[in-house]
């Protein structure tokens, strides 16, 4: 049986989701806590492949390949009991056997955290990037709207592989205001390396006045990584969610005519 | 002038509220940062001395004898930016000569948190006790009911020196459910070592059936450290208020004949 993980995990002790070598990453706890409970060789698959530090709580993860009597509920009990209170398995569901944490995966969604106001909070240290100043938050949604779309992203990221295309389809990036933090939701069908934080970076930029939102389009168009806004640090980051097709999140229910795919 | 600090931190790095030799404390960083920014010696007076690994949102503290010159706001900021993400400075106010944020404190409010349910969280593993297991909220606040009140406390705590009084006024001892989390709110005039998590051990063993609320009266009595429950880990625990008469939260406003005093 093919099994699907949505797991939450806290960024800060890992070196990132993908396996390392000699380092502590989210992949590497995962799949050694799968071995020790099920005592066979798994191989996993995931959706969003976060930088060193950065935070999930709508990870998804698909392990192929599994003996059918797996019971799931048991098996996500097992792996939260086996696992470091930094990472839980929060649902574990059977998936047809053509379902692919990252191939079959429409979009992915992340929300950076960013606190403004005069005092730091120590409990939102670790989860959002303290700003004391305050941010312009209208120009930052002008600038977001330059943004969104399908574009060339090289200002803001780098590609795996020199020559690969950074081109990507931004569906939405969008800050709003709930008190004192202010959030920036951004979702494409995938991004390239450090991309999220690019953009929030530059959007920071805008928010204090040091880049005009008119500036923006000709940022994206010159598709120089000098141009746009610095790498924002990992710990305000969060992958919130991975949107799949219906079919894919209730695999043997039919799929009806209202459901919109790709979230 | 004599000043008030309303400060919060994450207990987890600290080894306690009051200073010690060669380990990291609350106290220890907050006048190290008083120091530096000040240049001059300081003593500080604290509401709550709390337990190694307990946090806390409302902790009071107070430095007198300081110079008339000091811009409360100014010296907030800069103890603000000179102190670890895991402390903050809140809120700093001028108080009277006499106010002492421990002997003038007439209660202090804790707050432990319970997570229940099937599966951990990663962002609240840090600040709350993870309970799978089910608990009877209703059986733990009957035996709340019995351990209200002005009692002998000695089978819940420990009293700083031998022959102490362990008598204490706990004003409200209450849990409530909110989703999957439980929180158990406390609030005496004073708190003898350990008592909140004696209380909430206490109160965990009654919520899983292993102590009958009816047989609480008789453990309060019997005066016996071994018949309560265990102490449960600090991590749960906050400070989350510290209750003075309204006088010194608004030193030079007459006090009305409605104000309450003591929280």
């Amino acid at each position: 049986m093919n099994l699907r993980l949505d797991v939450a995990y806290d960024g800060r002790p890992f070196h990132g989701f993908a396996r390392q070598r000699d380092v502590r990453t989210v992949q590497g706890d995962l799949e050694a806590s799968l071995v020790r409970v099920l005592r066979t060789d798994i191989a996993t698959a995931v959706a969003g492949r976060t930088d060193a530090g950065v935070h999930a709580i709508g990870q998804v993860v698909s392990v192929p390949d599994l003996p059918d009597d797996i019971d799931p509920v048991a098996l996500r009990n097992a792996l939260n009991a086996n696992l470091a209170p930094y990472i839980s398995v929060w649902a574990i569901s059977p998936a047809t056997d053509d379902f692919h944490a990252r191939f079959s995966a429409r979009s992915r969604t992340y929300v950076y955290a960013i606190l403004t106001g005069d005092v730091p909070d120590p409990f939102l240290a670790q989860t959002s990037l303290y700003h004391p100043k305050e941010l312009d938050v209208a120009a930052m949604n002008e600038a977001a709207g330059h943004l969104a779309g399908h574009h060339d992203f090289s200002s803001f990221g780098r590609v795996p592989e020199p020559g690969a295309s950074a081109e990507r389809v931004l569906f939405e990036l969008r800050c709003t205001r709930d008190g004192r933090l202010i959030r920036v939701r951004a979702r494409a069908n995938a991004f390239i390396q450090q991309m999220v934080r690019a953009l929030v970076g530059t959007l920071l930029h805008v928010g204090v006045g040091k880049i005009d939102p008119g500036e923006v389009p000709s940022i994206l168009e010159r598709r120089d990584r000098s141009l746009a806004g610095p790498v924002a640090p990992p710990h305000g980051l969060c992958l919130v969610s991975v949107e799949y097709d219906e079919g894919w999140k209730a695999p043997f229910r039919p799929r009806g005519p209202h459901v919109s795919g790709g979230g």
